[in-house]
């Protein structure tokens, strides 16, 4: 193992852990922000930190592109390239070829696609990922995998799923293991427990230093997205982090720690920030509602973040009104320190085990709503 | 007087002073960076600070439109709203109606426009321009004026400057005085230096805690603009601050701080920070030039702002490629500290008389341009 898992309690299948990296330590449960094109959008690097974010994932597929892995490996790393010493993951550029490009060509070694932003035609294969990751210096490296579509029929999600553990077999094989890095393997399977278990197994033979689950929260809604969840973890090894792909809202990520997944990463409270929604204690927010032109209260009275411990309501809603740049810039800020808020409220409230009436007290929090 | 300025050294007609108000003291010579719509485009509050700015502008016509005055007073004033406790200065609204509405009637006692916003109509006068100030709680209050076109008759001129002047007897006695409040009266009068010399005349007559010059830096060049610095100022009080408005790149800013200019205010840094252009001491570059694109240093080694001492040139020409929100906010944060690092070199100049020498010095850089 090149990375260390440690968990450090556990409140049913919930566990709270950390895991050593040679970028520094990850306390887990832990939420990723996205920073998909070498930052965090509309955050400097020191925000980022400020929200008490401690890793962040980076995207293979944009920054293969622009500004190219090499010259990235050139400024000496994505670390140094964008201020950001601390763990960095990323993903393995698979899921963003078959969502952003429009001519591509899937085959057993690979796939080969044409460039979003200017056409030039790219190849990328496990080994070729796996050698991106590398010179972007990523601290947690991704297996690329094909993240099946949904719906899928069983036939299709098992001949997919197929594909993506050969492909686990070739990452691995390519991965140079290093103290402090690490390699994760993908389950897939769509919706299929037995699909999920099998493939499960299969990476758990090749073994990685972490387990994530693809696939999910592409359409599939939360029960379904449970109920995978439910059917795999039980399937992975109890001594590696479990990371959920591409999840979620902050009730996806409370059932989902409650299920006993460690990692998260999402682009909702990024994205939410810059179209004026803020997820709050008392529920998600849209500023641009005429409701706050007035509203002279903080955004979230329990939120320490500089928009709600400096600016009032009003003052948000006319950010965006007047297309201010400091809206999105504050919203933002505000979301991702609100979901690392809610993520150190997990991992102490399993530590002290109440994590159930603490997502209780949570969920109710929101959906009490706003005060008048 | 409400607002003290005190001179505490001269190099020359170049001066170091303080003005002390009811928010803190101001160093002279100053850079105002223009907070528009109640926000310094791409910066927060924190930031500004961060760039060593201690005073800000804030523009009366926008924040009258949006939120409104009265909102504003309702949320505690601008620099409550904002977070910005320091001084702040808004102009009086009578350039952007001018500049910006496209119906509007001026007569003797205002002017009557519709909102670029939304098309609505309001009125400015003397008396309401001060009110909204007030409203706004501005440290440094500026009378209406009518900023004269570019270019104008001599007596085109003459007639806006004495409209001006009227005026600038109503917004004196609107504005209610308070300790460490202030408010500026405006010289008009074009290009010419008689009526540039009536209108300063007119105006210290009447008393001000400061004067600023108004109607340049609207397509007359350098040259003029300096000549008529030089008609102007030996006829204005040297125990108040003077003000030259709307002014300018650093190169304007060296020239009129060496004829007796005590303050300033310009969009350019913000601007040109958005739009790729950074100042350093080796000249403007254009961060989207390819140029750029595999260059690791930092963009002004000579710089301690975060854009230059945590990022490549190579980064930041990959964040405005990638047109990612982050480029314009590193960059306006450099271009506000390039400014303030400038006039805290022209201040130290001054006590150390050696002004010329050091204006030299910041133009031989310049001109010798970026290292190859």
């Amino acid at each position: 193992m090149t990375l260390r898992f440690t968990q450090n309690a556990t409140d049913g299948p919930a566990r709270a852990g950390t895991i050593e990296t040679a970028h520094g330590p990850i306390e887990t449960p832990v939420f990723m922000p996205v920073g998909t094109a070498g930052t965090v959008k509309a955050m400097t690097a020191d925000a980022v930190r400020a929200t008490g974010a401690n890793i962040i994932l980076g995207n293979t597929y944009h920054l293969m592109l622009r500004p190219g892995a090499e010259r990235v490996a050139a400024l000496g790393g994505l670390h140094r390239m964008m201020d950001w010493p601390g763990p960095i993951l990323t993903d393995s550029g698979g899921f963003q070829v078959m969502s952003l490009t429009k001519l591509r060509q899937m085959d057993a070694d690979g796939v080969t696609f044409q460039s979003h932003i200017d056409g030039s035609r790219h190849r990328l294969t496990p080994a070729r990922s796996i050698e991106i990751q590398h010179l972007l210096d990523a601290t947690i490296t991704m297996a690329l995998d094909e993240c099946t579509p949904f719906p899928a029929t069983e036939e299709q999600a098992r001949e997919s799923m197929a594909l993506s553990m050969r492909w686990a077999v070739q990452s691995k094989a390519a991965f140079v293991p290093r103290e402090g890095y690490g390699l994760f393997g993908i389950v897939q399977g769509s919706v299929f427990s037995d699909l999920r278990k099998i493939s499960a197994d299969a990476l758990t033979k090749i073994g990685f230093d972490g387990y994530a689950i693809g696939g999910l929260a592409v359409g599939e809604g939360q029960e379904k997205m449970f109920s995978v969840l439910d059917a795999t973890i039980p399937y992975l090894p109890a001594e590696q982090a479990r990371y959920l792909m591409g999840v979620g809202t902050p009730d996806d990520l409370i059932g989902a720690v409650a299920r006993g997944v460690d990692m998260f990463d999402c682009v909702i409270p990024t994205r939410a920030g810059r179209t004026a929604r803020a997820y709050t204690s008392r529920g998600v927010f849209n500023l641009r509602n005429a409701r706050f032109a007035a509203d002279a209260r903080p955004l979230d009275a329990d939120c320490t973040c500089p928009a709600c411990a400096r600016h009032a309501r009003a003052y948000l809603h006319h950010l965006f009104r007047a297309e201010e740049m400091l809206g999105p810039m504050l919203l933002t800020w505000h979301n991702l320190h609100y979901y690392q808020q809610l993520m150190r409220g997990l991992r102490t409230a399993i530590v002290e085990r109440r994590l159930a009436a603490h997502a209780a007290a949570l969920r109710a929090g929101w959906e009490a709503g706003d005060e008048p």
